[in-house]
Order: structure tokens, then C-alpha cells, then sequence
């Protein structure tokens, strides 16, 4: 597998992830920490991923105080392959931004857009979807990777696929995006083995995708090419852009107007939106029922669960189930599986409380 | 309530609380801890209590390595107040020693023996019955002060009284002692008013102490008096000691000989044997449900339990309940009420792994 000539990996690096407090941080979100103990966090690991496709050709978009961390954490990262975003405005703005800086380069270059907080799991198969996924991106389609479900999750967006397009090995026309269903309609798809999980990630000529948003949000595409223009006017258009997600920018409606094509990813993949998903990603330890990440050392009797630490304490662990506990170095934080989804109450707690430095 | 002549105060500090890990470790036990987060540790409470009552007649007796700490927490305690045992013999060693050296410095001199791990809630009922005690055991009874018990524990052993002591307001002769009950023991025993919690306290003339014990352990007995004799000799005879319980070696057979009296003592008293005895005694914190002992704050959705923290960290819990943490500045323990006394397989678990620093 070798490099995708005019090929740029795209990697919005956003998202707070306060569900995955105390880890996550407003000053340190989920994509700057090593979630799963493999050596890397997932921004270098997502860099690591698309390098054999993108060469040098990485544009990482993340908020204006995420940027020096940025660099240190991906060093051979060029400083004009950064763009800072002033303040948070989803993820339209941001690869519309990426596509004009893009298309001013290189009037033929295609994308691919990769959050820097999921993880994968088969390097090969991803390359082989990404490589197909440009090819069909050439013919100026919306491309779109979908995750082949390994069960009926509720907690992902799904994609209906349609007709294989004649000339690719995989890739189908994309019928539709639809929110995530529930636990019996995400059934019902999984039996019609139609349906990919929507990971969010895009795969098109940077023309392409700001012509699309033209047709239904032209003030955001001619902001976002009037920003890649004159970047010394960044502070003063950037609030002007709209807010919006890029599925319902320009992804869904591209779908109905049969613009949008689906390749099958047969890789694995999450986006750990809490410490629940993290649990069932990650192996257990055979030798005790608890999953570790970190220096910490864990001792259990009768319990199951998952341990984040970073300090080299000694966690003990007696009698609790699906527990999960964190450590930081300013907090603690203990709960179920079942319960990691009210994590984020506990910072809506702090905020209320005006303890921002745990924010 | 004054000081009462002649009166001293022995406290064995002994005893390592495994079950109380990680707060409390060989090389810092129990008594050294405010676990109740009344701003005193146990020991300094203990003798906080006994002051009024014995003044500067207060005997600590604690092993060699913790007398630099009681020292430190206890200042106002002459250097010759505290005897340093070079190892762990039981509670009949201590106490014997102890009353040989007082006994040698006043034929009549009554001791009350108090452990430093307790916690009492009722300092003017503690003081009454102390009172009471004495004057009882002045009559050269060895007296016991025996709980009211509040419900029909078993983790503690009781005592059954008999007839009242003629001449005074409460004492009684103690009929028997017997070990921890089964609940439906428990039960009966509540049920026939006669039964009292064994605190561990005595009340006795050195001199009665020590005569009994020449009665039934002769040796232990000579042992002790020759340690008082000779302090210099501490190393060579103290090993010899038997190592035995002061309720098997004394207590017991002296009840069976109608030698032993009891004084009710209608104080809250708790010997902390657990996290979960612990929670219980504590008030809890109505605003948030879970009970809080040192620096930490906590935050808590939808949880129960009791948290102990060394530092300011936060502590956040969601969806749990009768939880147990404890933070330390080397361990986390995590646990749940039910399952607080199988906290000593962990320290087991470290000993087995030769994890010294932590035990």
C-alpha cells in the first residue's frame, strides 16, 4: 500500500467529551490522551493511521488553545498544516475551512475526513476502504465509509446502502443517513444487512464537497473560501460561519439527491463516547476481571470492571461489578458501565459550581 | 467530675485494623487515625477522654515502632508513660506489664485499661461508669464495663450480668462472657435484658490483676512482675511472655468464680472493626447522600456511601451505592459496605506478592 497521490487526510480534532471526565478535559479533550494504553493518544495514533495514505499531506482543524498541544503530541506536523478554529462551530465549518484551504492548493486534491478521537481497529482494512473510497471520490461523489455493525447499536447513526456502483469493488450508492434508532429498530437493520454505521467519515474532492454546500448553506462555502483566502480575516469571519454538522449540511441531503456513495468498512471502529464503550473495547485481563489502563497497579478480589490511572498507586478493588474507576491528579471518579453515561452530569455539577479548573 | 486518686489510665495501642487498609497499615495503625474526622486521631480521643479521670496517670502501651508516632501525637505524655513492646504478644502481656509497673510504684492502684482504637459517643456516661468502676473494683473485683447494646450485633462478644452489686447505683456481678453470637443467639440475648457488649474495658487493682493472673498463668505473671523490676532485662523476658487474650486469661475464669463485675455503660461505643461499622457510625451527609471523612470534596449523582480521602482531590461517584472509597496518598480502595471485611484479602494479596511498602 502506497501513498494516494493528491490525497489529504483532513482530521477535525474537536469535541469535549465530558463523558469521559475527569480524562477528558475542556483544556485537554479525549483526543490528546491515550484512552486505551497502546503508547500513542488517539490523535497520534489517527495521524499514524493515515500517514501511509496521505504522506504529509495532514490538516489537522482544532481549537485555538488545543494547537500547542497539537504540536507537541504530532512534531512533524507542519505549522501551516494546523488550522486553529477561534471557538467551536461543529463540523461543517471546520472541513469547509480544510476543503478551501485544499482546493486553493490543488484545484483536483480529495479529502478524507477522520476524527482524531476514534479508534480502529485493522490498519489494512481501513487503507483498502480509504483507497477505494478516493477512487470513487474521483468520479465526484460524497463518500462516505460505513462501518460494518458488529450488533444493533443505539448509539450510532446508521447509513442505508443501495446498488453497488458499477467499476468498484464495494462501494454502493447511500439511500440515506438516519439518526441513531432504537434497540428494536436497530434490529430490523442489522436483519436487512443493508446498514453501516455512520463513523463520520467523508471522503470527497475538496470542490466537490464546497460546491454541494453551495446549493444549501451558500454562506457557510463562500465564508469558508473567503477564510482560505485572506486568512489575516480568520477572527472576523469566523463567527459568522454557520453551525452546523456536515450530516446535515450537506451529507444527508446529498443522499437523497443520490450524490453520496457508501464503502463498506470491515474494520473495527468506536468513537468511545463513555467509559462503557472504552470498557468493551478494550481485552480484559484474564487474570483478575479488570481491565487496566495506565501505570497504576490494580488488586482485586470478586470484581470486574475498568481501572484508568495515571499515577503508579495501587487501586484495590473488593466485591464491586462493572465498576469503573479513574484516576487524574486532581480527581477520582467511580461508577458502573451501566452508569457512564451520567458522568457528564458531574461536570455539569462542577460547572455549576463554578470549579472550573476540573472543567 | 474530678480526677480520681490513684487512678491510672493504661492504653495498649496495638492491633494493625487490616480491614481498615488503606488507611490503616502495620506501620501506621488504626489509632493513629482520625477515621471519624473529628479533628483528634483515635489515640489522641482516647486519652482526650481519660485526662478528667486519670489527669497525668495515662500509660500508653504500643509497640517499639509507634512510640515516635505517639510521642508526636500525644505530647503532653511523659517519656516513662509509654511502654514500647519490641513485639506483638496480645493483650494480657500489655496489660500485665502495665500493671506491674504501677503496681510497683502504688500498692493500691486501681488501672482502667481502654483500648486506643475505640470511639465513644457520651463522655459524661463513659465518665460515670469509669467512676463507678473504680470504686467497684476498689472492693478488689475485676470490673468490666459492659455496653447497653443498641441492636443484636454479632460482632461483638457480650457479657451476661447477674445480681446487683450491693452498694452501688449500677454495677452488678457478671455471670459469664461469651464470644461473637449468631443472629438468632443475638437475639435471645437482647431479648432477656441481661446482656451487654464486651468493650475490652477493665477496671481493676493492679495488684487483683496480677494475682489473678498468678492464679492461672503463673509464669506470664512472674514474667510481668520481673519487666517492672528490671526494665533493663525488656528484651530477654518479653518474648518469653505467653501470648494470650486478657478475657481467656483472666476475665474468664474469674467470672466462673463470681470475681468479675460489671457496670453497664450506657455510652455509644464502637471498636470501628470495619468500613462498614465505620459508615454506620457516622452521620451521614443529608445533601448528598454519601458520609465524607478528610480534605476531599466529593460530587455524587444517584449514590451512597462513605468516602475517606488524605488529599483535596474531588471525588465523584455516579450510580453508586453503599459504596466504600478511601484514597491515600499511595492506594485507592474501592469497595461496598457488604463487602468491607473481605478488605483484608487484599492485604493478604499484598503481603503474598512481598508488596511491603503498602502493608
Amino acid at each position: 500500500m502506497s501513498e494516494i497521490e493528491g490525497f489529504w487526510a483532513v482530521v477535525p480534532a474537536g469535541g469535549s467529551g465530558t463523558r469521559l471526565w475527569p480524562v477528558s478535559r475542556a483544556t485537554s479533550p479525549k483526543f490528546l490522551h491515550d484512552l486505551t494504553g497502546s503508547g500513542r493518544t488517539l490523535i497520534q495514533a489517527t495521524v499514524d493511521r493515515l500517514r501511509p495514505l496521505a504522506g504529509q499531506r495532514v490538516l489537522v482543524v482544532t481549537g485555538a488553545r488545543h494547537v500547542d498541544a497539537v504540536a507537541r503530541q504530532v512534531p512533524e506536523l507542519d505549522s501551516d498544516h494546523v488550522l486553529a478554529e477561534p471557538s467551536p462551530r461543529d463540523s461543517m465549518a471546520a472541513i469547509a475551512w480544510a476543503a478551501a484551504v485544499l482546493e486553493a492548493r490543488d484545484a483536483d486534491a480529495v479529502l478524507g475526513s477522520f476524527a482524531a478521537d476514534h479508534v480502529i481497529d485493522g490498519e489494512a482494512e481501513f487503507r483498502a476502504a480509504v483507497t477505494e473510497a478516493v477512487a470513487v471520490a474521483r468520479e465526484d461523489y460524497l463518500v462516505t465509509i460505513g462501518i460494518e455493525p458488529t450488533h444493533p447499536s443505539t448509539g450510532f447513526g446508521y447509513i442505508q446502502a443501495g446498488r453497488q456502483l458499477p467499476g468498484f469493488a464495494t462501494a454502493c450508492r447511500a439511500r440515506q443517513f438516519v439518526e441513531k434508532p432504537d434497540a428494536e429498530r436497530a434490529a430490523t437493520y442489522l436483519a436487512t444487512g443493508e446498514f453501516r454505521w455512520n463513523a463520520g467519515m467523508f471522503v470527497v474532492r475538496a470542490r466537490v464537497l464546497l460546491d454541494l454546500l453551495q446549493r444549501w448553506h451558500p454562506e457557510l462555502a463562500a465564508g469558508a473560501r473567503a477564510l482560505a483566502a485572506a486568512p489575516d480575516r480568520r477572527d472576523e469571519i469566523w463567527p459568522t460561519l454557520e453551525k452546523i454538522a456536515i450530516d446535515h449540511a450537506v451529507a444527508e441531503p446529498a443522499a437523497d439527491e443520490g450524490l453520496v456513495a457508501v464503502v463498506p468498512g470491515s474494520f473495527g471502529w468506536d468513537d468511545i463516547g463513555d467509559f462503557r464503550s472504552l470498557a468493551e473495547l478494550l481485552p480484559g485481563d484474564a487474570s483478575n476481571g479488570v481491565t487496566t489502563v495506565g501505570p497504576g497497579q490494580v488488586e482485586t478480589v470478586d470484581s470486574t470492571g475498568l481501572v484508568l490511572t495515571a499515577s503508579d498507586r495501587t487501586i484495590a478493588l473488593v466485591g464491586v461489578e462493572d465498576v469503573v474507576v479513574v484516576e487524574t491528579h486532581d480527581a477520582i471518579l467511580v461508577t458502573t458501565t451501566d452508569r457512564a453515561q451520567d458522568v457528564k452530569k458531574i461536570v455539569q455539577r462542577l460547572g455549576d459550581r463554578g470549579r472550573d479548573a476540573l472543567l
